[in-house]
C-alpha cells in the first residue's frame, strides 16, 4: 500500500524539480491544517476568485488566469514531514506568497511554513480566536505576518498588495474591488440617514 | 457615475456652509461604523427618543421637537474620507454631540470621530465586548468618554445630561425619565418580597 | 470628640441650602477614594489649571478665575454616607459635572456617585488598569462615561467639552491647547525626519 | 401618587423601630438587583429551604419554621435611597447575614451592601462571570467574602454555617444535607466502575 | 528518626481527644501553603490582633485574651496527609472557622480544607492574584468563601463577622476598629479640600 | 445503613491488600470528579481502546486483553476520603499511571491525585477550559503533567507512550494507530488539491 | 506663525506632485504614532540597515544605497491631517510599503495609515502589548498585516520579503542574514551540549 | 567554511547509526529555544541531578551513573532543520524522554518536537506565562504532556515517574526526594505554629 502523505511529499519534489515556467506556477499557496479549517479559510478563497485569480488544481485544464493560487491540506502535528516538504519546496514551485491558517491554541504551522518557507512571505490566519497569541508570536528574526482571527479574506488582499508591487494590473484590480466596497457604504449611509431609523430598519 | 461616498461628502460641506440657525440643526449625531452595528445602536435612537428628540432626516419634513438628532454610517476603514468630512463639518453643522459606535477589535470610529470633530465631546460605544480595550484607550491630550459594550442607551442619555448643562428643560426630561424607572424597581421589589420567591417566578 | 465625617456632611449639606450665585460656586467636582489615589488624579487637577480653572478650598480666599473646582476623598466602602452627601448635594452646591476616580477592582465610587448625583454629568476613572470593568460596565439606565485607566487628564477635557457646550469660551481655551499639542507634534516629526533616526535618538 | 420606593423604604425603616423578638425575624437576606437576577439567585432559596428555613413575606401567616429569609429586588444604580435603606436597617430589622447577588461588570450591590451593613457579614454572589472581579474586589478593612458566579446556593450555605456558631441544630442539618450529596458519589461511581464506561453511558 | 509531618499529625489528633473547655481552644485557625505565604497572610494576624485577639502557640503560657487563634503551614501537594488532619480534627480542636491561604495557579489548600473540615466555615485567601480563581471555583454543594488576592485582613474581619453572631462583644469591637478607619478618611478629605491639591501633595 | 462511599473504600484497601499478579491488575486509572465529565472523559476510554486496552470492572468476567484500565467517578470536594483511599492504594492496586480529570475552576481532584499516588506518574485533563490554571499550576516538587482542556484522547495516548518504555509492544501499537491518522491527512490533502475548493466542499 | 503640522502637510503634498524616479524615492517609510515609540521601532530601522538600506532624511545628502526608508512621527488623535497627507501621498512620493508603529489600547495609527494608503502593503506593529488587539483587528476588505507587539525588526524584514519579488538581490540579503542567524544557533547549541550545562552557565 | 547547523545534524544522525548499548545512551533529552532559556530550564538539570543523572557532553569522560541525560539548544524558526534531527533521531539515539522548552507566544518547539519524536513522551515547558497556551494546545491525536510556565524542575520528575515504570530503582529516589520535601513542610509548620507569628517572621 503506497503512503498517501510520501506519495504526496514525492510529487512536490518532482513540481520543484521540473523548473516551469512562472506563468505556469501558482502564485500563491493557500495551506490549512486540517479540512475542518476550510470553512474559515474559503475567504482566502473568494478574496483571490474576487480579484481574478483561478485555482490551479492537479485536475485537467490549466487556468486561462494569468495569476493563480494552490491549495492543500497540511497538518504541523501529524504530518510534520509533508509540511516540511511543501514548505521547503514552495519557492521552487514558483509561489511568491503563502496564506497559511491554522486553529487551536497550538497554530504551529503558519510559524512553521514561514521559518521552512523563508524568504517568501508568509500571512498566518489564525483560524480560531484562541490561534491569534500562537500564530502572532514569532521570535525576533523569524518573519510571519498575520491578520486577526478569521480573516483569510484579509490575508489574501495583504498578499495580492504584496505582487502588486510587482504586477501592476493587481494594484488596478485592488482598486476596483474598493471603490465598489466604499461605494456600498455610501449607499447605505445615504438610506439611513435620509429614510430615518425606523423606516430604515423595517426595510431590512 | 457618481461616487456616492463623494455625494454624501459634497453634502456635509454644503450643510457645513449653509449656517443654519441652531434651531433647525441637530443637536446630537448618531453615527457608526456599519449598518451591521444598527440594533446595538439603536438604544440610541431609543433614548433620545424617551426624552422627546426626533430624528432629523433629509426626508420631507423637518421634526417638530426643538432637540434632533441625525444616524450615519461611516467607515473609518474603508470610507475614512467620509469620517472624515462627517466630523470636521459636525460643529459647522450644528452638532453639540456625537455618540459614535464601531464593533471589533480595532474599533477606530469613535476615536478618530472625537479627533477630527474636536472640541465637540463625543460619546463611543463599543459595538461589541472586544471593542471596549480599542474604544476606551485614547492617549493623554485626546478626550473620549465612553460607555460599557453594547450601551448606546446610556451614550444618549449621558449625552442629553452634557446638552442638560445650557438646556435646563432637558434636564426634568431626564428626572422624568429616572422616576418612572426608579418605581419600577419598587414595584418589583414589594411584589417579589410580599409574594414570596416561588409565587413571583410562577408569575412570570 | 467630633466625627470628621458627620462634620464634612454637615457642612455640604449647609452649603448645598446656601444657593450661592453660580459665579462663586465651582463647576467641576473632583472625588476620588482614597487620597493614595491622589497622583493618578492630579491629572485632572493639570487639565483644569491648564484650561484656567482654579481650586476652590475652603481657605481664605475665592480665586479669581471665573471658572473653578473642588477636591475631596470620598470613600464608597467607608464611608458611604460622606459619598451620598457629597453626590446628592452636588447640584445644589453649583457643580455641573464630576470627575470620580477610584482604584480596585471595586471601583464603586463614580458609578455610585452616577446615580446618586444624577442627572449630573460624571467621568468615572479608574485609577488601576484592574478598575476599568468595575468602573465602566453599569447597567442600561443608569449614565456614566468612562476614560482609560489612569486618564484623568482627559477626563477633565472631556468635561470642560461639557461645559463648552454653554460656556463658548471655553471651546477656545480648548482649541489653543490642542493647537500646542498638534505643533509639538509636527516639529518632534520634521526633527525626526530630517535628522535622520539615529542623529535623533543620540540628541534625545 | 405614592412613590413605590419611599413607600418601601419607609416600611423598612419601620420594621427596625418595631424591635421585634429574634423568633419573628428574619435571620438571613437575600437581594439581587434585579429581578432578572432571580433565576441564579434562586439557588439561595432552594439551599436555604433544603435546610429546613422559610421564605418570610409580608403576606398573612408568620412561617412555622424556627428560622427564616426575606428577598427583596434593590439596585444599587437605579435605588441607591432604597439600598441604603435595606442594609443600614438590616440589623436592627434582625437579620443575621445577607446574600447580595449583582451582575453585570459594575455589581456594586453586594459591596455596598457589606458596607452600609457592616458589622453584618454579606456573602457576595457574581451573578455573571464578568461580576466576579467588582463583587470580589474590596479594599482592606471594608470585609465582604464572595462565592464564585452563579453559586448562590453555596453562599445560602455558607451563611449556614455562619448561623451554625450561635445555633447548634443548624449543624446538624448541614451534616444531614452533605451525607446525601456524598453517598450520591459513592453510588454513581460504584455504578460507573461495575458497569464498565459503555453500559453506564447507555443507560443514561 | 522522627517523621515531623507524622509527629506533628500525631500532636493534632491528641488534642482534638483532650476535649478541652471552648475558652481554651482557639477560636480561628489560619492556615497557608508555605512558608513564603506568611508576609501575605499576615494581614488575618493584624486584623485579629487589632481586634483583640491573641495568638495561641505551643509554647508555655496561655493567651490572657479570652479570643485566641492559632498557625500552621499545612501543604495540600506535598503534604496532603498532615492538611487532612489539620482540616478534620479541626472542629474537635475547638476551631470556629478557618482562614487559609494558598498561592499559585493550584490554590486547592483552601478548597480541600473547606471541604475536610465543613461544616465549619472556611474562608479562602488567593495569596497570589493567579490563585482567585483557583480558590473561588467551587462546585455546588461544597462552601467556601473568598476574598480577593492578598486580602488576608479583611477575610480576619469576616471570620470575626461571622464569630460576632454568637459573641456580641465582638461586634463591638468591630464598630470600634471602623470607626477609625472612618475618621481617618474624614481628615484627609477635610484636609484636602481645605488645603488644595498643590498644598497637600507637597505637604506628603 | 451501608454508607456507599466507605464501602467503595473498603474494597479499594481489599484489593490493596490482595496482592494480585501485575497481569490481572489494571495499567491504568481513569478517575474523574463528577459522572457529568463522562462525556469528556470518554475520550481516554476510547484511545485506550483503540489501543487494545480492555476496561477491567466488578463485573463478572476478566478481559482478555495484557493491558486493562478501570473508570470511576472520585469527587475531591464532596468525598475527599474516597480520593483519598482511592490515590494512595493505587499503586498497590497494580495501577503504572492515572489519568484524572475535573471540570470547574477549582479542578483540584487531579492535582491532589497526583500527590497522594507520587510517585505514580498523573495526566491531568482540564475537563473546561476554565478549569485549565487550576490543573496545570502545580508548585514545584509535586509533579502533574496535563493536557489541553477536554484532551482526554491525548492523556491516555501519554500515558500508553509512559508504558511503552516498560512494554515495547505498545510502541508498535501507538505506531500503527499514528500511521492510519497520517494517512487520513494525506488523503484529504490530495483530494481537496486535486479537486479544486469548490469541487471539495460541495462533496462534503 | 508657521503651523509646523501644516509646513509638513505642505511639503508631502509637494514630494508627491515632484515625480521623482523611483531611485530617488524610499521604498519603505517607518511611521509612529510618538517618538515614545521610537525605541520600539528602532527595530525596523535595525533591519533595514542590516540589509542594506538607507535612511533618506530632508538633510543635504541622498544615500548612496538603492533601497532606502523615511521615519515620520504622526500621530492619529493628536495629528490627524498629517496622517491624512502622510497615507494619501505615500504611493505618489514612490513608497512601496509602510511600517506603522502605534501604542496605547487605541492604537489607530497602523490602522488609519492602511485604509488611507490603500493599496499599498502595510505593516502594523504594535509597540505594547496591550496595542496588539487594536493594531490587528480589521474588519473584512480593509487589509492589514501584523506583527507580535514590540517586533518592528520583523515587521522590516516582512517588507523586505514583499519587496524581495520585485527586487531579488533583496532575496540574497535575507538569505545571508538568515544563515547569520542560524548559524549562531549552531554553535550556541554545540557548546552548551559538550561543555554540559554547569561549564556552559558559568562561562557567560 | 562549515555550517554548524548542519554538523550537528550530521553528528546526530551519525549517533543514531552507531547502535550504542542503552548503558551508553542519555535517557532524557533536554532542548530549549535559545540559550536564553537556560535559566528557567535549569530547573530540569537540578532535577534530574538531585536524583541522581549525570550530564552526557560530547567531552572526554563518560559519566559514572547509570542514568543520563543531554542538553541541546535547537531553534524551531530559525533552525527547523536542526529540530527535525533532533527529534527524528531521538529513539534511535537512545532516549526514553524528552523534556523541550521554549518561550513566546509561539512556543512551537516542545510541539513540533513531540509530533516528530513520536512515539517517544515528551514534556512540554512554557518558558514563559504567555507560552502556556501554545505548548499545551495540541490537536487530538499528536500527544504532549505540558507542565505550568517554568516548572522544568516538575518537568524532569515527571520524566522520572514514567522512566521508574521501567527502572525500579527510580522509584526509590523519587520516594526520598519526597520525604525530604515533606520533613521541610512539617519543620517549618511546627518552628511557626510554636514560635508564634512574630517570633518566626523575626527570626527569618
Amino acid at each position: 500500500m503506497t503512503d498517501p502523505v510520501q506519495s504526496l511529499i514525492d510529487d512536490l519534489h518532482a513540481e520543484a524539480d521540473r523548473d516551469r515556467p512562472t506563468e505556469e506556477t501558482p502564485e500563491v499557496g493557500i495551506v490549512m491544517g486540517s479540512d475542518s479549517d476550510l470553512d474559515v479559510m474559503y475567504g482566502a478563497y473568494e478574496a483571490l476568485t474576487e480579484l481574478g485569480f483561478e485555482e490551479l488544481t492537479d485536475g485537467d485544464d490549466l487556468p486561462e488566469a494569468r495569476f493563480t493560487f494552490e491549495t492543500y491540506v497540511v497538518s504541523a502535528h501529524r504530518t510534520p514531514d509533508l509540511m516540511d516538504a511543501y514548505a521547503t519546496t514552495a519557492r521552487d514551485r514558483g509561489l511568491d506568497a503563502i496564506v497559511a491558517g491554522a486553529g487551536g491554541k497550538a497554530a504551529d504551522l503558519p510559524n512553521m511554513v514561514a521559518s521552512l518557507a523563508y524568504p517568501l512571505p508568509v500571512v498566518g490566519v489564525p483560524v480560531q480566536e484562541k490561534s491569534v497569541d500562537s500564530v502572532i508570536g514569532m521570535p525576533t528574526g523569524a518573519p510571519l505576518v498575520a491578520v486577526d482571527a478569521g480573516k483569510s479574506f484579509n490575508a489574501a488582499l495583504s498578499v495580492v498588495q504584496m505582487l502588486a508591487r510587482a504586477y501592476p494590473e493587481l494594484e488596478d484590480r485592488l482598486e476596483a474591488y474598493h471603490d465598489d466596497l466604499r461605494a456600498g457604504v455610501g449607499r447605505v449611509s445615504r438610506d439611513l440617514h435620509e429614510s430615518g431609523t425606523d423606516a430604515f430598519r423595517e426595510r431590512r
